[in-house]
C-alpha cells in the first residue's frame, strides 16, 4: 500500500498518484505527475474524463462511494483531489488505516462547510469579514445581521451557485432555505487571490498576488490579471496574509486563498480552496514552477519549486456558449492561435453546456495591458459550444 | 479518414493525431496535442510506451509493418512521427491513397539515407561539407577522399552509432562495411542547432540558435546551451541558413538543423532531423511556444506560435547509468528539484540500459552561466539506473 516516499532511491514508477476528480485541474496535474516520472490514476463518475484521458487509468465511480475511494487509495502511494465535494469522512477513515491522503481529509472537512471554514479562520485570528451561522435563515435573521450581506449555503456551493447577495432587504423568495452562513457584504476595491504551496516539511511558497476581474452582470470571472495592479505594500500584505492563513491551518498541498481588498482599506480572507485553482492557471506559462507541479511536489515530499513569475499574464476562461448543448465544437482556434503569446487549453470534455468550463487561455506578453488586449481579442474569436441549439 | 482541417468549426475531438514512434518526443508531443483539444494515438512496438502512456491509445506494432501503419493512418486525421527509422515507402503509398502524413514521406525518405540527404542539400545550394558516396568503402577509397574524414553509414545510424572518424589513416578494422557517405572532417569552433517550424501555408519560424557541447571522450552531448554563445552576425547567419534549408526542401512540420561553425569561419549544415529534436527540449520552459506544440500546429494547419526565448536555458540529458540494467530506478530527484529553475522530465521508460535516454533536465535562469552551473550540480545528484548491476 502506501510506502515511504522519503526514500532517496525510488523504484519506477516512482509512485502512483491517485486523484479524486477527473476534471481540468486533475488533467493538468496528471501532465506534471507524468513529467516527473510518476504515474497517475483518476477516480471520476464520467468515463474518459478529462484527467482520465491523459492518465491512461481511471476508476469510474462516485466521489461519495467509500468502496471506490478505498480502491483508489489502495492503488496509489499518495492520494489527492481536484474537487472539494467528496466524501471527506471516508477519506478520514482511510487515513486512519494508514493511507497517505493530502491535503488532509480533516482539513478538507473543515473547508467543505463554509461556516466551519470561516470559524476555523476566525479561531486562528485570520482577518475575515463579520459572519454568523444560521440553521434556518429567515428575513428577521437577515435583518438582525444587517444589510448589505451575503448568504452562502454552508454546503455544496460552487461557481456562484449557493450564494445570494442582499443589499437592503431580505426578499423571502431569494433566501436559500438551507443551513447558511451570513457574511457582511464587503465593498471591494479589488478581489485578489494568492496560490500558496506548502510541503510536508512545512516550507511555504506563495505565488504572486493576482486580480480577479468579474463581469458585474453575469457574476463570472472576466479576466485573471497576474500580477495584480496594486501597490507594493498591498502586494506584500496580501502574500503575507495568504501564507499566514495556510500556515495557521497547517495545510499541505496547494491552496487558493481568495482575498478582498475592501474600499475601506481592509484586507480580508474570503475563502480557501484546498486544491489547485482557476486563479493559478496562469502559472503554467508565466511562472518557473506551476501550481500543478507544485501540488505533485508537495504531496510526494519533494522540494517545492520557484514561484517566481517571469512574464505578465492575463487568463480568460472558455465557457460553453449559451444556447447550445451536446458534442463539443470549437470555433476560431486558428484565429486565437494567431495571437502571439496565447496558450490555449481545451479540456477534452465531450459535451458542452452553457456556462460549463470548457477551457482557458493564458496570454503572456511584456505588459499586463498588452496581454489583456490580446485576451479580449481571443474572447471575441474563440468559442466553444455544443453541437445542438437549445 | 482524413478530413478538411481548414474548417473553422471543428468537431470534438478536433482531430486525432497519429504518431509513429512512442518515445519521449512523441510523449511530449501528445501532451501538447491534448492541451489543444486534439486526441492522439501512438504506434510503437513496446506496449505502454512513453507516448502511449499519456495518449491513452496505442497500437502495438512495428514501424516497418505496412498494415499497422495503415491502421494508424485510418484512425487519424493527420499522422506524423517522432523517429526517422520507419517504412517511408509504406507511408508514400498511404499518401497516394489520400491520407495526410506530415512531414512528407518522400522528404523523409530523402533524409533517411544520409547520402541522398546530403545530395539534396547540395542540389539546393545549401552550404555543407565536401562529401562522396561509396557502396563498398575501402582503405583506398578513404585515402583518395583525403583525411581527416568522417564515414557514416547511409542508413540506420543514430546517436553516434554508424559513424567513424578517421584522422590520418583508414584502419580497415574500423571501416564500416556498409554503403556509406564520406564527409570532410570539419574542425569545429562550435556545433550549433536551430529548430525550424514550417506550416502548411509555407510560413517559417526559426527558434534561437543553440550550442551543443559534447563530451569529447564519450562523444555524447554534455550540455545544450540556449542561446548559443556566438556573436550577432553568426546568430543571424545560422538562423538564415537553417530557414533557407527547410524552405529549400519544402518541409512542413518541425525540423532540427544541425550546423557546424568551422574554425575557418565556414557555417555548414551537418544534418537535418525531420522531427522534433533533443536540441529543442529547452523550448518547453524557455520559449513562448515550444517545439512540440509547434509540430501539432504545423501539421494541423494552425498558425505557428512565437519562437521567442524568454529566459536563458541549459539542458542536460539523463542517460541510463553504465553498469546497470532492468527496472528503472531514479536517485536524487529530491536534490535535483531543490535547485531553483530546474525542470525535470522523466520519460517513463520501464527499463534502464547504459546510455539510454531516460530523461532530461532544463534549467532556466537569468544567465547561461548560472543555468549551466546548476545543470552541472544536477548531473552530480540525479541518476537513473537499472535495478540490477550488469
Amino acid at each position: 500500500m502506501s510506502h515511504d516516499l522519503s526514500d532517496r532511491a525510488l523504484p519506477f514508477p516512482l509512485a502512483r498518484i491517485g486523484i479524486i476528480g477527473g476534471g481540468q485541474l486533475g488533467r493538468m496535474m496528471v501532465r506534471k505527475a507524468t513529467q516527473l516520472g510518476f504515474s497517475a490514476i483518476v477516480l471520476d463518475p464520467t468515463p474518459n474524463s478529462p484527467a482520465g484521458q491523459v492518465a491512461g487509468h481511471q476508476i469510474v465511480g462516485d466521489f461519495f462511494d467509500p468502496a471506490k475511494l478505498r480502491e483508489l487509495a489502495e492503488l496509489s502511494n499518495v492520494t489527492t483531489f481536484d474537487i472539494e465535494s467528496i466524501d471527506s469522512k471516508a477519506l478520514e477513515a482511510l487515513v486512519a488505516d494508514g493511507f497517505s491522503i493530502l491535503p488532509s481529509p480533516q482539513l478538507l472537512a473543515s473547508i467543505q462547510n463554509k461556516l466551519t471554514q470561516k470559524q476555523m479562520l476566525a479561531d486562528k485570528g485570520i482577518a475575515t469579514g463579520r459572519f454568523v451561522g444560521l440553521d434556518q435563515p429567515t428575513p428577521a435573521a437577515l435583518a438582525e445581521f444587517g444589510y448589505p450581506l451575503v448568504q452562502k449555503a454552508q454546503r455544496g456551493g460552487y461557481d456562484g451557485r449557493g450564494v445570494e447577495i442582499f443589499h437592503d432587504d431580505g426578499d423571502p423568495d431569494r433566501i436559500l432555505p438551507v443551513p447558511s452562513l451570513l457574511e457582511e457584504y464587503v465593498d471591494c476595491d479589488k478581489e485578489l487571490a494568492v496560490m500558496v504551496a506548502r510541503g510536508l516539511d512545512g516550507v511555504t511558497r506563495a505565488y504572486p498576488v493576482v486580480e480577479m476581474v468579474f463581469d458585474p452582470a453575469a457574476n463570472i470571472l472576466d479576466q485573471l490579471v497576474a500580477p495584480a495592479r496594486i501597490d507594493e505594500a498591498q502586494t506584500q500584505a496580501a502574500r503575507a496574509l495568504a501564507v499566514e492563513t495556510i500556515e495557521a491551518i497547517d495545510g499541505v498541498g496547494v491552496f487558493g486563498v481568495e482575498l478582498f481588498l475592501a474600499k475601506d482599506g481592509r484586507l480580508l480572507v474570503n475563502e480557501i480552496a484546498p486544491r489547485t485553482h482557476n486563479s493559478g492557471h496562469y502559472t503554467i506559462e508565466a511562472c518557473v514552477t506551476d501550481q500543478f507541479e507544485q501540488q505533485i511536489r508537495a504531496i510526494t515530499g519533494l522540494p517545492l519549486g520557484s514561484t517566481e513569475q517571469i512574464q505578465p499574464a492575463v487568463m480568460i476562461n472558455l465557457l460553453g456558449e449559451p444556447g447550445y448543448s451536446g458534442r463539443t465544437i470549437v470555433e476560431g482556434l486558428d484565429e486565437a492561435l494567431a495571437v502571439e503569446g496565447a496558450a490555449v487549453h481545451i479540456y477534452g470534455k465531450a459535451e458542452s453546456q452553457p456556462g460549463r468550463k470548457m477551457g482557458h487561455v493564458t496570454v503572456v506578453d511584456h505588459s499586463i495591458e498588452a496581454a489583456g488586449a490580446k485576451a479580449q481579442r481571443i474572447r471575441q474569436v474563440l468559442r466553444i459550444r455544443g453541437e445542438h441549439p437549445l
